[in-house]
């Protein structure tokens, strides 16, 4: 068991919590608590750490893999949530290629330029999963894929989406035109309502910007078209994760009722 | 120029802030940032406070309404956020009743039972005025409407939104009822996809239940129908937020076809 937090293991987890930088050398981040480490797939797990007290309640039977034990105070400490629940993880980084996120005859791929909240970004990969999108491509100025917060958010499609970060986005977003991809831009001066669209005849991707400063032009110019999401009232954008999750659903329907 | 920590006016501040018992004695919230607080109807301001630096930067005009400036280091210690803009506002709290809900023919209501996230609550009042819906109910076990975070997250639509807090929230949809407002329960139990359902022919209310528990049984059996968002993957639910919204934005895509 592990009783201080001096220990080496202790330090490395709490460099790989809160340092990007370490988190990325490593290639490897953070699940915490008991239902999203059961979700991981058991070749992306590293090691499993349980808190002493939640080790003696829960873990009675033999464990086909490599984990400690550590003190209950130690581990609270280390914990990013408020009510930790004894149990974290280390996990393998996937690493995909853009292709993979293309498999399917029809892809259908949300494009994030800059996200920076962590809650949007990993409630966009959650709801992309449920949408039934082949993947989700983030711009790399968007907050790091692997901070906590993102990782808590996705609840467990992080483990299961296929995710591609673009080191130059524009790029990226040619690729996906040379594949047949149509790419609309969710942009507040659309020229027409998101289901006002046929998204049913071929593979599709939005292009979601910045919480504040939406999309920048340069990549707005690369869309095919500019579509907006209806607004009443005074309502003058919406939240960039419910806008991303109105128009994969808008696919969804659409691709159902084909 | 308010200076010091210990004004009687700051106390009162960082109260209205911290405590929900002290804003619904008081019957006001606070405001905070320069674009909300912009967006204050007149009536239901009751005074401004401004950071010293920023009012020298900016207020360079005769003002019509009581405000007060504080010392940047004072300022800085009783806002909520974490880089304040330097402006804050005491507001009125409005008082609507159901009916205040229902004014309009066929009526569209969010109703929400016990849901304990500032960020999802404020959201989707964000997107309820958004989608044109004419009200959000609120059980009286929902984390607090005046909560700073669901302030900051409603964006402005708390300024405007009916809503109302019911005491008794299975009375409330009873009088829904009443009114001729179909009932539908977002639900994984659901019999029918979301959009199956035709909403276009009456006033509609959708229940969105609990973060982590879902919906109580007794909200539930008081529903017309149950409905369920598709659901592709391992996904099991989606954020509660992203679920209101999707049902929300069902609605005011028929209507508009209609």
């Amino acid at each position: 068991m592990i009783t201080s937090g001096k220990n080496q293991q202790i330090k490395n987890l709490m460099a790989l919590i809160k340092k990007n930088k370490e988190r990325n050398n490593q290639k490897v981040y953070i699940v915490e608590g008991e239902k999203m480490v059961g979700e991981i797939p058991p070749s992306d797990l590293v090691k499993v750490y349980f808190s002493e007290s939640y080790f003696n309640k829960t873990m009675n039977k033999h464990l086909d893999y490599e984990y400690d034990i550590i003190k209950d105070s130690v581990f609270d400490q280390i914990a990013d949530t408020n009510t930790p629940q004894g149990i974290l993880a280390i996990v393998r980084q996937r690493e995909y290629c853009l292709k993979d996120l293309l498999a399917n005859r029809e892809p259908s791929v949300m494009v994030l330029e800059d996200l920076q909240d962590p809650g949007n970004v990993g409630t966009i990969i959650r709801t992309a999963e449920g949408a039934g999108f082949t993947g989700v491509i983030l711009s790399k100025q968007c907050v790091d894929l692997y901070n906590p917060k993102v990782v808590r958010a996705t609840m467990g499609s992080l483990l299961r989406m296929p995710l591609f970060i673009a080191d130059h986005l524009e790029d990226t977003i040619k690729e996906l035109k040379d594949y047949g991809v149509k790419i609309y831009a969710a942009h507040l001066q659309g020229s027409c309502y998101h289901y006002e669209v046929d998204y049913s005849q071929s593979g599709v991707a939005f292009l979601i910007g910045n919480e504040s400063k939406g999309l920048t032009n340069a990549i707005t110019n690369l869309s095919d078209g500019l579509i907006k999401i209806p607004l009443h009232g005074n309502v003058e954008s919406l939240n960039a994760s419910i806008a991303a999750s109105l128009l994969m659903y808008e696919v969804e329907r659409q691709k159902r009722n084909k």
